[in-house]
């Protein structure tokens, strides 16, 4: 996501500094391969680039992440905690965009990194799921006390403003939503349609770039129901663990079934639903069958769809189609605008 | 709408002062059997509730409009501009609700009084699509200048945030758009397709109190059209006329042409679209049979929906499924909270 994001920010430099005066250095990159890399003048554009589309051929080995005068990146595994304070010191930090891999567990290091870059003075914006589900509340607070964002649009719907949606919507009481969230096995299941095995449609999602190598916590429902515990935890302000969430994934559906249930106007689709009840919350990720009249009998591919149930609107619902290259960076970038033109909804 | 609105602000009166620290007098209230009637130190609310539901029975010859110290309100039909003048100050007004009747020739006497409210210090919000495509510049930058906020989510898809979600689309480029943004043309389409006649169609529309006394603007197209010219202002930040948009209502479909159109899976629907070019944009408003396997296929009643082509989402779409009763009114509501709570989108 960062190597995207590297791009996309240098693309949309001009347009940044023209339409919402934002100027930035990128002033360190940390990656488990390169290490903690940081200068306060800024890193060298064509290096970035060239580390951005050829040098780190394995997305899944090296996420850099990007610090500056507005800009910085974490690292993809566990380093010992002052490594993290020391570059973001080097690098004058006021951003810190954080795109370590989902830790299902625990959500570290990206909570580690958070929390040293608010406390260093720098916002956080995240394209990592974890640290919601397991510090929403704490990283929340701590941002708050510092006076500066922690923002995560990019975790759920490639970038579309879901989270950033419901600021929008004061006074409004969400009862619950459903979706398909989840776009590797969204992939998989139109292309078993098509007629594909699993294996077979796992490894086109892998050749397209969809699905990582280790696609299992897609697979089995996890990616998902994290996403689902994230939407819970920020937009119905409860908290809930991984472990509340009944997750089924589409392992144990066979090509055949796949294809039966299209046949029947009944298609498989990975399903979240959340709705809320006098003590909590109930929730589920698992493979449903749904009849054609439903909208997600249509999301396709990598499209993705979330229906929320709310007083005003029974109905509200917002579906991405076939999104773009940049979708998930530009989650990052706009979290970016959000965090350092906060007047911008003004406009 | 206004009616609707007092109800809404007086049942949310609690939650506005505890989540968003706003308390709120209603000043003044402006209707053309009324007159204009003001208050400083607030209207007696038992009074204005017995106004919002039984006093004025026919809302369309008696729009009230409110004012406050948060809060006020504008007459049905024109009245010399003095007399906006005066009440807005007798009323001490803070914010004007306008929620005049649409002029499609000239925006009035709604620019007039939008104008008025901004010149005296106060937000205004309206309902009227009308001055978003007679003043929307003017009105605008004279916001800007007064420090004030001019805002009328509610004109398009009740109050479903479209306007205010493209602040939180930071850099986005927007290329096109389409959708069904008109209820009463749905709702009668949808019973046409149950077996009714247009005129049944039509009558029942009215009796559920979607469709006005009047349902002109509705059937010629012209009320889908002034929405899309709105959505062109102000999203594309392009001015358009209403006679660039070639529109066609739905006064030409027989109950057979519209049940022949469901039956072949083919329904019509009345839909707007509109796409950049080179020199500007195009723009439509027709009925068109559309396939099932385009979502607007399923869109019945007063569901509405709209699908916009942007470079980073090339579909990103909003559903509103079955608005409430007070769908409209939240959106002045919701403005209310924007104008004088901008902080809230930093939560």
């Amino acid at each position: 996501v960062n190597r995207t994001l590297v791009r996309l920010l240098l693309d949309r430099e001009q347009e940044l500094r023209e339409r919402h005066g934002i100027s930035f250095r990128i002033t360190g990159v940390a990656t488990r391969r390169l290490g903690w890399i940081a200068d306060p003048d800024g890193l060298d554009q064509a290096a970035l680039l060239a580390l951005s589309s050829d040098e780190l051929p394995n997305p899944t080995r090296a996420e850099p992440a990007l610090s500056g005068t507005e800009g910085t990146l974490a690292p993809h595994h566990p380093e010992p905690r002052d490594n993290v304070r020391d570059w973001l010191s080097a690098a004058h930090a006021d951003v810190l965009f954080e795109a370590t891999a989902l830790n299902l567990e625990s959500g570290q290091p990206a909570v580690d990194h958070i929390r040293a870059a608010l406390e260093h003075g720098a916002h956080a914006i995240t394209a990592n799921k974890g640290p919601i589900v397991h510090a929403y509340r704490e990283l929340r607070d701590l941002a708050t006390a510092q006076g500066k964002r922690f923002l995560f649009e990019s975790t759920v719907m490639d970038g579309v403003p879901v989270f950033s949606l419901f600021p929008q919507l004061p006074l409004i009481h969400l009862q619950g939503f459903h979706g398909i969230l989840n776009s590797t096995t969204n992939v998989i299941l139109s292309e078993m349609e098509n007629g594909l095995s699993f294996d077979e449609s796992l490894k086109k999602a892998q050749a397209l770039g969809i699905a990582e190598t280790d696609a299992t916590h897609d697979i089995d429902g996890w990616d998902a129901a994290v996403k689902t515990a994230a939407l819970i935890t920020v937009l119905m302000d409860v908290p809930v663990k991984l472990d509340e969430i009944q997750s089924e994934g589409i392992g144990g559906l066979s090509g055949e079934a796949v294809r039966a249930g299209r046949k029947e106007d009944r298609p498989y689709k990975l399903i979240c639903r959340v709705k809320k009840t006098a003590s909590g919350i109930t929730a589920s990720v698992r493979p449903e069958q749904i009849p054609l009249t439903d909208p997600m009998a249509q999301i396709a591919g990598t499209s993705s769809y979330i229906y929320f149930e709310t007083d005003i609107f029974p109905g509200l619902a917002i579906t991405e189609e076939n999104p773009g290259l940049y979708a998930t960076a530009y989650g990052m970038l706009a979290d970016f605008v959000r965090a350092v033109r906060p007047d911008i909804s003004l406009r």
